[in-house]
């Protein structure tokens, strides 16, 4: 039997809050019709928004609030304003099992605090990941973390190849994903001692994914391997670094297009083949980064995503509860263990 | 009196060799008359590529070595063969005094080994730092370090911050620089102990730059800071995933260009466009890492540098020369630590 997803949605969050989630929801019903929801909010402003979609609101539950997380909040503040926000009782909702996944735009910080302290990690995750789609030259790739811890030790990263290789399955479709570590080189000697006992720890070990060794920063975008594991504070700025300058070369190429007729009448011509390439970059065709290694699937949805981006951030939750990650995840931890024990014993045994 | 740059070449490093690196030398000299060099490499293939070039083979003294370091030797073997190839001798020139500064397009881990040890930190600098320019929306940013050390700690992150402004003020023109550390957030508490207490320490001074807080990987492109500093690590994935990320889009363009008829002719019409987006950012046009903190000037030329690329990397070490990079760091880490050293005494006073 499979499951039948339902969905803790916060329906205020990001830059557009119930006018973006509300038919986000709606649309993402009729992709996925068995999936129920269950919708945090402020219950007037969500009904105003469900008018306009009756099967929506004939089954979908509201929960209701007008405690919002403020920008303006500090961080002692945001936690304490934001449990009792649409963000908070969406995690509460997954914590008391009434859902099996929250999905927010709302504050990452908050977000990651909430999910972190609510739910707590799986039994033998040291640390939670933050993992999200990027596109490439071929097909997307699979990224943690992105910034959910600072520092990270060699058990972090080697659980974050486990956790990254179950998200690749499931979301890109992958039997047998190949996974990298990301590096300041190539070679085996390079990195920190961390990154060497990740690598050698992967190397050991035989489960359903393939290790392939250490990418520097400018094979992300090549697509030759499905996921690349990170440390989250360079993972952090890799993403941060690769959106600023995606957005740095179409900023030039506008500017440039601008500067004279002949190059006016070519954008014309170019039209098309523009707004391919931004199709291509478009962070809504990625939408949905999830928090990976805790007691409940958490999916964050950029802030300033479209319906069409909610909703596919929507769909990352469904097939991940639909195909059970949680449970693949706790199976290839155990293997992976496993395995690392006995290796471990063998080589005290040759000692 | 302002010294005359002495420059030692490696003038076999690089793709092309002598074929890059003597058309280039002579081009520099050319911009910088005054300038005199010392060419190490192959005398035969040396003397043969300076043929068509008789004024700058009329004062370039050659020194001669066939020892290469091939991509194929292992970590250990290559010191030693770097040692005594044109790499290692052209940095042996500037130990020496022979020479100000060297410039090579070899093997970036050879020279940097060799540079380390050759010429050893300044007097109170622990770790040196790779530093280069990144083109922005606005004018360039000076980034550092870009993979000197994988792991640095709050003081290298302040000494980085140190040699940034310096080399800011030479390199970019800027009378006082604004200085920020990269980071996974803007707020103040985000980061490690190192990152933080870095940021303490730039703000209790009052130097020639102006510290500007915490920047994110995405502000890289920006151009709203003059110097971002970074742990080695974080550094080299960041510039990795920009030139990474700055090679996909423009492969996609490519791409999207060939789709149809339309497309072509868009494509032609738009070829000037292309190629003022090209050249912003040509890494030849940015080309010449430096590393900051030795007792001497090394400058990193890509592998891949065009005779103005190289030429642009030359013109980089000549201005450091010129404008003295050595005694300002010196004079400015001076200053920063008597005031660092004068709020600590204040503070345990106050306690």
């Amino acid at each position: 039997m499979t499951v039948k997803p339902i969905l803790a949605l916060d329906i205020m969050g990001g830059d557009e809050g119930p006018a973006v989630t509300i038919p986000a929801a709606a649309l993402a019903r009729m992709r996925y019709p068995e999936m129920r929801f269950r919708l945090y909010g402020d219950e007037t402003v969500i009904r105003s928004a469900l008018s306009s979609y009756p099967d929506l609101a004939a089954e979908a539950e509201i929960i209701h609030t007008d405690v919002e997380v403020l920008g303006t909040d500090k961080p002692s503040q945001i936690l304490r304003s934001a449990r009792k926000s649409s963000i908070g009782l969406a995690v509460g909702g997954v914590k008391a099992g009434e859902a099996h996944a929250a999905v927010s735009a709302g504050n990452t910080g908050a977000l990651m605090a909430l999910a972190k302290i609510g739910l707590r990690t799986m039994p033998g995750i040291t640390r939670p990941a933050l993992a999200a789609l990027l596109p490439t030259m071929k097909s997307d790739v699979v990224m943690l973390d992105l910034g959910a811890n600072a520092e990270c030790d060699d058990e972090n990263l080697s659980q974050f190849a486990v956790m990254g290789a179950a998200f690749a399955r499931i979301v890109l479709g992958i039997d047998r994903p190949s996974v990298a570590i990301l590096n300041i080189g190539e070679e085996e000697l390079k990195g920190t001692d961390d990154h060497k006992e990740a690598a050698d720890a992967l190397r050991a070990v035989d489960l359903d994914f393939t290790y392939a060794g250490f990418v520097e920063g400018d094979k992300i975008g090549r697509g030759e391997v499905d996921v690349i594991v990170s440390d989250g504070f360079s993972g952090n700025i890799a993403l941060k670094a690769i959106e600023g300058t995606a957005r740095l070369v179409v900023e030039l190429l506008r500017r440039a297009f601008r500067a004279n007729l002949w190059s006016i009448l070519g954008f014309i011509m170019s039209k098309r083949v523009l707004s391919s390439l931004r199709a291509h970059l478009d962070p809504n065709a990625h939408n949905g980064a999830v928090f990976l290694g805790l007691n409940g699937i958490v999916v964050k949805s950029h802030g300033s995503a479209n319906v069409e981006g909610f909703a596919n951030a929507i769909g990352v939750a469904h097939d991940l509860v639909a195909d059970n990650i949680q449970q693949r995840i706790a199976d290839d931890l155990a293997r992976f263990n496993d395995q690392r024990l006995s290796a471990k014993e063998q080589q005290a045994a040759a000692e």
